[in-house]
């Protein structure tokens, strides 16, 4: 019973046939009549113009929509925790050039506006300090919790205020839509690029970078290219996403992620280090408690001393998820 | 009749079958078993310790490896006309951080190690020069020229003579092994690192750097994960590659686009500009010519008013092959 | 007597003077009153808004300025002698973050609209290719030769129609002033970011950067400052420029340069390779005949087995001029 | 009466005389005699064979310096208040690539060997994070605070055990020798590259880059003529660090600043925040007693609301160290 990684899962059966179906030759890159279709679908789905690339990775979707922002001398101001400043290996430093992470405190892995307004009120020095031009956020954040939308547009405000662009990284972005219950213009409203993660909601190596100010789009798709990332057999990538966003499976999958998270958090009670929001749970049990766990067939990673994280993904079988809470339960 | 390219063709059904096999969970990242035998099934193959890495495209694979023997102020003579040169916006300068490729000619796109040795012999004014750390050379070339093992031991003798590395972009390796009949090998035996392509031989979108001085491999390994290639759920990508190497269907593969451009090029005659050894022809036909064909139903790439590139695949139906060659020696 | 580099000419008293006014103790970096004074006195000799920024070399100031017109994923075209090509040590990679040269041909070291407008044509490939976003001529050429202001006002014309950058390596701006008996807003009215030479002109260790667009001046101190170029005494750099600037110390020293060269070129006749129009001399001298000239006292640059180079500065003593000239002529 | 920084201070009267030495024409670059005879002199100095460099700012010094020991992907141990982190715009990661500083506390801007190991153990994900490279810690630091021979030797073992490189920002190293009394040798002792300041301490504009792992001069060499610092006119920097080691210039130009600070110190009582080691004091005043101090004609600079910044330097008068103390104690 596996709750190591949403990473772990595997590739939803509609993606596996969508993918079969693009075996059919079509002109390589992102010439073909999939790919051609992404602008047009995902500008339905947050009803304003947008541009959206697909790209393999989160870390890369991550990097190419700052980049969107942020020139090699600026900044990014991010959580201390996010997954660009802790995960990627320096991979915004390489894609930015140099550009500076500027890191904030909150709670929860959750920026707020004043942690930000904070960062942007010490940066004084003139050419002495890296200006600031771009926010990061990750909706649901590193520790699982989801913006509101009342936070999301205090900190759009501070970013409009401020002349900065402001990023989504939403590898989870639709198990937030999910715990929120509101559509994905509402969720992304302020935001000018949004990482629209896949992969780990039932995918296989397809993310969309999407961007809002489409007069950035010919420049990210030469960026793609440069990072190698333009696949040429493109049309497989386009499938799975096309598959996801058929009948709003991606906001499906969320949602049973969610459920299989919100069964175990009800029995883990107390034992939640952070509110039960989407499909990441950090749960305290202790080395001895751990291994009793793991004797009855849990799988699960060792986040510190403290806790372990859990994981759920579209693809948990909820019979596991509700023996896991009875065993957290049971401890 | 599709003969636009080889990226064009569908994936081949046996490593569907493998990647299904792969929606067993397993652990993320690299760290699955699948990706885990890569090491030992190239080890295997090319009869000396390798490391390899999938990566998700051609462009990654050679920055990549390129990465494993060039400073940011370092040069990497290459062929004039060569894919990273000429196709790959400016990707080594991005991976190599404005390393800079330092130009040879030679016909149809292959080095020669007298025009390497021209391009060294030029580098005599120190630190204001980029001085030269490796060669980089393409088997197939883009003109679909094969070196043979004697061009490739002159030019490992001059790189090895002025310790310079040596990486060999592979997109159309098999295809060249197929014209040589001889061993991987042997036609690496030279070589550093190797860009082992299966894209256009039948993969989705799973290349293999092969670093044949396995101290690099750490490195290249974070350089992988900072370029947003080290994907999530890698073992899809493992699971094409060890595919292809089952049984040789590489080999096999290659072979057959090998075989369709063959009964092309004998029909086409002198309007060959390149003598067909692998997968690629370049045949001059004018305006008049071209719009004959293409209303006889066959599709390709015109590559400039001399002539246009005409491109066989693992699946290209013989048949297809066979009306091409007729509608040429027609014309 | 001393032909090899004008680089190897000693500092003019009047910046001697200027710099040892300067030890007062003033405010750091570019915040002191000589340093606050150059967007003024360089707006007042172009006749056009401008900023103006003092670095320490013509190959940051060469980057800095290009970097104000060029993205990493971009292009400059420039001549395929240029001095940012072969002299720089890849600088314009490493600045520019792996943007590339696009390299043209000319005579002289001297591009055309012409030779730019093939380059510009060939660039039709998309994505897959790196697009031209600016251009780079060198005022005076490689080789000593002038752009007349009618080949300025084509290249201009060009690089307006195609929305690219024009930028000016002006190491020898001065020679080129003089030689063409044009004020400087003439030889740089096309010109949208201009370097500046003093150093080869009398000075120590200070170029000028001029960007005639003034919104980019912002972005630029922050590139200055992170390249390391904001040098904290930054006085001393102001004030070798302003005292250039005073009564046209600048214009009267290439003059002086350039008279020197003549004077040698007459005497040449037949050897030169090229006309005379600056401070650089490049004769057809044999082995045989370069010993004899060394013999007599001259110290020069062996160019290549073809000629030799001499190069005459400010501080050239007219006598030494004549007597190199009549030892050429006697040869 | 100036106490804003020790960079407004005058060059000191023996460097003039060695520049206008300089004047005599020699060869560019730093291929004259002066130049030429940095590494023995540095040698001599340290007693043990290095490769000296000139370089015109500290920030240069310190990025060319880490350069030698940390690849793109990798980071910096180092403080969270080191300049290179704060005060150079990001030029660590223009230089390295987007290499990651990584950050550690520690009081008066001083790191120790238990600070930077708590660093060393958290890195423990493999790929996904930055691995440690280097160490590089600041003597005196930005808090005027010196590290002491067994600080130092703690360090230096601890970055051996991790096979770290370990860089000594010297921007007043000369201080912090003249502090400790003791020879560069033994303060430089663990060090494997340090950027020896000149420029606050009587110099124009020359630092010195100090390899002691002297197979890393060649490289070094190259990526200062990439960054533009390989000025033409070399020779005037080497004059002002050989006028500075003559006679131990540096050492008697640091005991006269750390002087004229311990005087005012020794006024300032429990006003410092920090000891008086160097030539930096941080002292307690507020805005009433800062406008008291400012009418009765001392200069300096705000360091933020508990504090301001008094620095002396070579040219402190002791007549206004000392009037500054009498001013502040009778505050």
């Amino acid at each position: 019973m596996q709750f190591l990684s949403d990473n772990a899962a595997p590739v939803h059966p509609r993606l596996w046939e969508a993918m079969r179906a693009a075996d059919a030759p079509d002109t390589p890159y992102d010439t073909d009549a999939l790919s051609r279709e992404l602008d047009a679908r995902f500008t339905a789905l947050f009803g304003r113009e947008c541009a959206a690339l697909w790209v393999a990775t989160g870390t890369a979707a991550n990097c190419l929509a700052l980049a969107t922002m942020v020139d090699p001398h600026g900044g990014v101001v991010c959580h201390e925790e996010a997954h660009i400043e802790m995960d990627e290996c320096g991979a915004p430093g390489f894609y930015l050039h140099g550009a500076k992470l500027l890191l904030a405190p909150g709670a929860g892995a959750k920026l707020s506006a004043e942690a930000i307004g904070e960062v942007l009120a010490g940066i004084t020095r003139g050419v002495h300090q890296v200006p600031a031009q771009a926010i990061s956020i990750t909706q649901a954040s590193e520790y699982g919790m989801v913006y509101r939308p009342d936070e999301l547009a205090a900190i759009g405000a501070l970013a409009k205020d401020h002349g900065l662009g402001l990023h989504m990284d939403g590898a989870r972005f639709g198990n937030a839509c999910a715990f929120l219950d509101a559509a994905p213009a509402e969720v992304a409203r302020p935001v000018d690029a949004l990482s629209f993660g896949f992969v780990k909601n039932g995918g296989m190596g397809a993310e969309a970078v999407i961007l809002f100010d489409t007069e950035k789009a010919e420049m990210i798709r030469y960026r793609r290219k440069r990072a190698g990332h333009l696949q040429s057999k493109g049309r497989y990538l386009a499938a799975q996403i096309l598959a996801m966003l058929d009948d709003d499976l991606w906001l499906e999958n969320a949602r049973a992620a969610n459920a299989a998270a919100a069964e175990i958090a009800v029995a883990a009670g107390d034992r939640l280090l952070y509110p039960a929001e989407a499909n990441e749970l950090f749960v305290a049990v202790n080395a001895e408690e751990r291994a009793a766990l793991r004797a009855q067939g849990f799988a699960f990673y060792d986040w510190d001393e403290a806790c372990v994280r859990l994981v759920t993904s579209w693809a948990t079988d909820p019979a596991h998820a509700q023996a896991l809470g009875k065993a957290i339960a049971a401890l």
